[in-house]
């Protein structure tokens, strides 16, 4: 590649400061150093977490900043050391990597890497603390080792997913984060048995992806829990049977389910990060049975409380990361899942804009409206 | 048998009021009505639960009232409908039942039986409402079901276990209660891997045999941890090979615990039923895999409280009743097990009285001497 070992310069969507629209700028990007990969994004996507922390309401503000970390994208070059990828591979970057050498990598039950486990506040590469993008010399930093919003990144090589070069990246970009975090939280780790009940609380993109996790594994009854109306609808389509809005009812919504299931549900994914609905996803699944999964991310100073003898009477509560997938083993099976059309990816595509624009993707999700966005950083 | 269908008069130790002595009484003990088993009791041990229904400080008092449910004995006769035990065989009678019929035992997660669950409060059999138990025509209540400190007893079939007739009485009676608690929260749902590492919280009957089961999955760390340091010397013939008393350190004990293992235990199981012990078991444990199980039964108004992102990293709560174990299924296998010297019973056995020195069993728990003391019924 004529690139390779050259400083690029290329388009890059810069948030100078919180909340303030995207402003494209040329940006240069370093080679990659050893053990990194230096990726051509063709397609992005935008997650709430990148709207949080570009926000930076109570989180570290770390300006100025290239978002990015749902996207899809082909190998430009690849630093000293690596062999996993080569220039031309079709790769997935991903907010949480893979080491394959740490504890929790040779673990079969974890997917926590300790080298590369997710840290919103870093916004330099690993390996000698500097960021590889820069605007006149000033660094630009990096977002959670992915930084998308560009038409080149840099990432560290266990952050980067090889996958079938025939899948459709405008499709599978979406892979990479929220829905893989959903279908996994079901498909892996509440495991709903065929013709179970499941109850999925918060139907942003993360519920959605968990409702069709349940649908794929054969739950018939798949009850969706938002206090916004407006995302039953769309919900039908990933699999919900059945709807409760909390806002309805004057009880618990824990005892509402318990009545409609009698008895309780027999999995529960929570997908909307309030600390409520955490304590209602365990409460509302049968004894006996039932396993409740915490996906979202609550507030910093948040508490779980409930009465022990809901642990006694055997239900099990447990957390998930990334739908506990370990990406660069598992995703690209999920990928394949895509192609096998056993998972749906299409429906969670709801609009797509041109790199220019891509302050849009940013008013849409402002709005509510829709599910994903897909960025296309070429027209 | 010539007793069968007449109503037996035996001896009794009755407990007449919350907290004093029991008294050997002669009871009348009226025939098994369908679905019932009567049952000469050969040998029975005291538990700690038999105590806490006895002081009755906070829980519902019902005296009259026949104590006892860790125990062994011999079919006398059975009522209607009973086809799964006959007069002769060997059993132990058990506190929760299993029906066979409903969602729980239907379930193969489940051993809370819909019908036979314990019932703490219930001093008659569920057929009739009555008790079985009588002096001059005054009923005498049972307890659990059980009621297995008289000579003869009668229980709902689902609550009689048919054992091996090889099995010596005088030492599986212990597996009808706690020894098969702590040990089914190890191997049927902790779960260690071997090689990993253990923490047990509470070292009495419970968390001895729940280490003695994490000995037998393999584990090859097993810390156990008790405020009383008396309870460590006993605990190393149940594979504890580490000791942490709280009171030796002025550190939250999962911080120190967490120290001790680089980065947190593999499992934890709790067996004090103190709301802190709970806590701290949970959050002992390693992320990205660990596995937490409550076993202790705790305060009416604990309340178990964390931050949810312990769970969020891929922590496992789960709490267990009588260690999964379905008691007409799993017990006969827990009583091979015994016969194949896989687990050693005989340790949990530190003291035997004769049936008419029984309230010596209940100095000994209240001086915390031992673990288990055997009555012995005929002599
Ligand atoms: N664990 C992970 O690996 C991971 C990865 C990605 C996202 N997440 C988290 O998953 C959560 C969902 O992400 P998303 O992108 O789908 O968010 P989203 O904001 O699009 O959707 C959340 C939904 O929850 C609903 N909601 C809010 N409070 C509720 C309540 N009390 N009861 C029921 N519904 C309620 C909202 O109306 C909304 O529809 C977020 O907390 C996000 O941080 C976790
Ligand atoms: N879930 C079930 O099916 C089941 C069955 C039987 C017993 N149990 C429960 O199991 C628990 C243990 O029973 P047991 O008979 O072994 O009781 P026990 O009283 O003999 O033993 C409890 C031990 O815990 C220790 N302890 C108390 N507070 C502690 C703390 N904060 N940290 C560490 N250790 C602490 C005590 O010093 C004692 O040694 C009880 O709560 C009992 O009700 C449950
Ligand atoms: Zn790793
Ligand atoms: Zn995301
Ligand atoms: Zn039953
Ligand atoms: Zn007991």
């Amino acid at each position: 590649m004529a690139t390779a070992g050259k400083v690029i310069k290329c388009k890059a969507a810069v948030a100078w400061e919180a909340g303030k629209p995207l402003s494209m700028e040329e940006v240069e990007v370093a080679p990659p150093q050893a053990m990194e990969v230096r990726v051509k994004i063709l397609f992005t996507a935008l997650c709430r977490s990148d709207v949080y922390f570009w926000e930076a309401k109570g989180q570290t503000p770390v300006f100025p900043r290239i978002f990015g970390h749902e996207a899809g994208g082909i190998v430009e070059s690849v630093g000293e050391g690596v062999t996993e990828v080569a220039p031309g591979d079709h790769v997935l970057p991903v907010f949480t990597g893979e080491c394959k050498e740490c504890l929790h990598c040779k673990s079969a039950e974890s997917n926590m890497c300790d080298l590369l486990r997710i840290n919103t506040d870093r916004g330099v590469m690993i390996s000698d603390g500097k960021s590889r993008f820069s605007i006149d010399g000033k660094p630009i930093y990096h977002f959670v080792g992915t930084s998308t919003f560009s038409e080149y990144t840099v990432l560290h090589v266990g952050c980067v997913v090889k996958i079938n070069p025939e899948a459709p990246l405008d499709k599978v970009c979406v892979l990479s984060c929220g829905v893989s975090t959903g279908l996994g939280a079901s498909i892996n780790v509440a495991k709903p048995p065929k013709g179970s009940t499941v109850a999925i609380f918060g139907l942003g993109a993360v519920g959605l992806a968990a409702a069709e996790g349940a649908r794929i594994a054969g739950a018939s009854r798949i009850i969706g829990i938002d206090l916004n109306t407006n995302r039953f609808e769309e919900a039908r389509k990933f699999g919900c049977t059945e709807f409760v809005n909390p806002k309805d009812h004057s009880k618990p919504i824990q005892e509402v389910l318990v009545e409609m299931t009698n008895g309780g549900v027999d999995r529960s994914v929570e997908c909307s990060g309030n600390i409520n609905a955490m304590i209602q996803a365990f409460e509302c699944v049968h004894d006996g049975w039932g396993v409740a999964v915490l996906v979202g991310v609550p507030h910093k100073n948040a508490e779980f409380k409930t009465h022990p003898m809901n642990f006694l009477n055997e239900r099990t509560l447990k957390g998930t990361f990334f739908g506990n997938f370990k990406p660069r083993t598992d995703l690209p099976n999920v990928v394949e899942m895509y192609m096998k059309k056993e998972l749906e990816v299409e429906k969670f595509i709801t609009h797509s804009v041109p790199f220019s624009e891509i302050n849009k993707a940013f008013d849409l999700m402002a709005k509510g409206e829709g599910i994903r966005c897909i960025i296309r950083m070429e027209n």
